[in-house]
């Protein structure tokens, strides 16, 4: 039984890889939820709903995100309303907003909500996410306060980014099962997403950061920086904008007190021993994924490494 | 100016028909919202679409609902998700139920949400819901006490009906604009539509049926029935359970008090004459719309007869 803590795109190619290593039911993924949105009346998880389709192999690989083969007719439709259409919602995606929608207003939580989905789409990894309660991830920029998602998709991260922070994650309490997961595995990993704003909410939920610190299970992480910028996405602005240095070592320092394990990118390899110095033990290995082959060898190289450290 | 009390079908061939023949903007079209539903949490307007769709020219004649071309991938999906689809809502047609929804969740009336889905489709007729106010055309039969598109949708108006009632109708009053349109138009039409669960409703809401007495205006109906059987759906049925006689002649008798002027196919020309004795002017001509040269046809005889007739 393993545990994942995931954002989104790295978290889905990692897990990716390991079911195609591993029964997944094995596997309870814990997700960010402070990239969810409100558009159209609707509940969007965008993080969630990429390892849901991840899992239920009908993500979309080359776009990154939303069902593979999707069409886009209603959102179109809704942009003759005057709606604003930068977060592409497509067809098929748009009923898992309305189930989910329809799920919380029948007061169902959000993680009643998020297994309905799992268990209509035939996943058996659990799919928890990191808290029933709602979490918004704001980026301060000299434009103003964005949700992250249009810090993100809208604005296509140009902004310059002043800071970050987390509405709601002073009363956000772990969804149940969370802690329990943590303290329980064989293993915990933390995918190589984003430190800032896909790990960071999840590591704010209060009692995830100490059960990750408390459990006897080992915890693994593995950097989603390599040679000095991110494989994807706008993690660089955001550590920079946090003071940490974008690399893999400043990786390392940030998840220091709940990482035994560190997983970096052969690239990477002269920064082994300062990480060392950390007191984490490091790993290192390909880690850059482009194509399924790549995150079945990941996945593949993660779990010979938790064998062999830890005989799981 | 002319008044349009309109059902689904008939009413849209009727209306695409005059809009050939003569400027749009010069029409009102009060629709029935007794057969609107509640699925998806989205408020579902039937007759009120299919005329705004008829109108911005872009409703499926073939399939007589819809919009023309509409792909169903959000309803497949939804399909997995554990819900009904019976009825077909495409992915085009969704965003104007996600539209009318939100717009009446941040407390605009159901007029109001029409209007502007009028407005953003470049529709120049004015549409009008009857009222405001919720309405809920049921149908009774020995299964069951079923939602209108239950009956006609779902189980395909393949029951017995036993009786019709339109719950809420008592606290129902007329929408903004329906009495006075009524009563300020140059003439006001009652379509083909069905005279029990089409026009009935609109007839039940408080005042209008009195406005359609009161008014200068000439009234004229337009027998949806032909040779003793309905154009299209199940009027036969509706009108045989309110016991009415299932011809032109029963039509009659039940709008005899609201309507000067009645209109019958040339197929049901040997009714006129007991027609006339209920005090209404008989016309006779080609009324049954099987494409838009029809339509259009039919739109010309009745501006003509208008013409003649009232000088409009």
């Amino acid at each position: 039984v393993i545990t994942l803590l995931a954002g989104g795109t790295g978290a889905a190619k990692l897990v990716d890889g390991l079911v195609q290593e591993t029964d997944s039911a094995g596997l309870t993924v814990i997700c960010n939820t402070g990239d969810d949105i409100n558009l159209y009346g609707l509940h969007i998880s965008p993080d969630i709903d990429t390892i849901l389709y991840t899992l239920a192999r009908m993500n979309d690989w080359e776009k990154g995100w939303g069902v593979k083969g999707d069409s886009f007719f209603c959102l179109e439709s809704l942009k003759r309303f005057g709606y604003e259409t930068w977060f592409r919602i497509g067809d098929r995606d748009m009923a898992t907003h309305i189930h989910r929608t329809l799920e919380l207003r029948r007061g169902r939580t959000l993680a009643e909500a998020i297994d309905s989905l799992r268990s209509a789409l035939g996943v058996k990894a659990r799919v928890l996410p990191m808290s029933n309660d709602p979490v918004e991830t704001r980026v301060v920029t000299p434009n103003g306060d964005l949700h992250f998602q249009e810090f993100f998709v809208r604005e296509g991260w140009k902004e310059v980014v002043d800071s970050v922070y987390f509405r709601g994650i002073d009363d956000a309490r772990p969804a149940p099962g969370v802690i329990a997961a943590i303290l329980e595995s064989q293993a915990v990993i933390l995918c190589p997403s984003n430190p800032v704003t896909s790990l960071g909410p999840i590591l704010g939920v209060l009692g995830i950061r100490e059960a990750l610190r408390d459990t006897c299970a080992p915890v693994m992480a593995i950097s989603p920086i390599v040679g000095g910028a991110p494989v994807s996405g706008p993690a660089h602005k955001l550590m920079a904008a946090k003071g940490w240095e974008v690399s893999s070592l400043g990786v390392a320092k940030a998840l220091r007190d709940v990482t035994d394990f560190f997983v970096i990118d052969t690239r990477d390899q002269e920064m082994a021993p300062a990480i060392s110095t950390l007191g984490i033990k490091v790993l290192v290995t390909e880690t850059v994924m482009t194509n399924g082959e790549d995150r079945k060898k990941l996945g593949r190289s993660i779990l010979d490494i938790l064998k062999s450290e830890q005989g799981i």
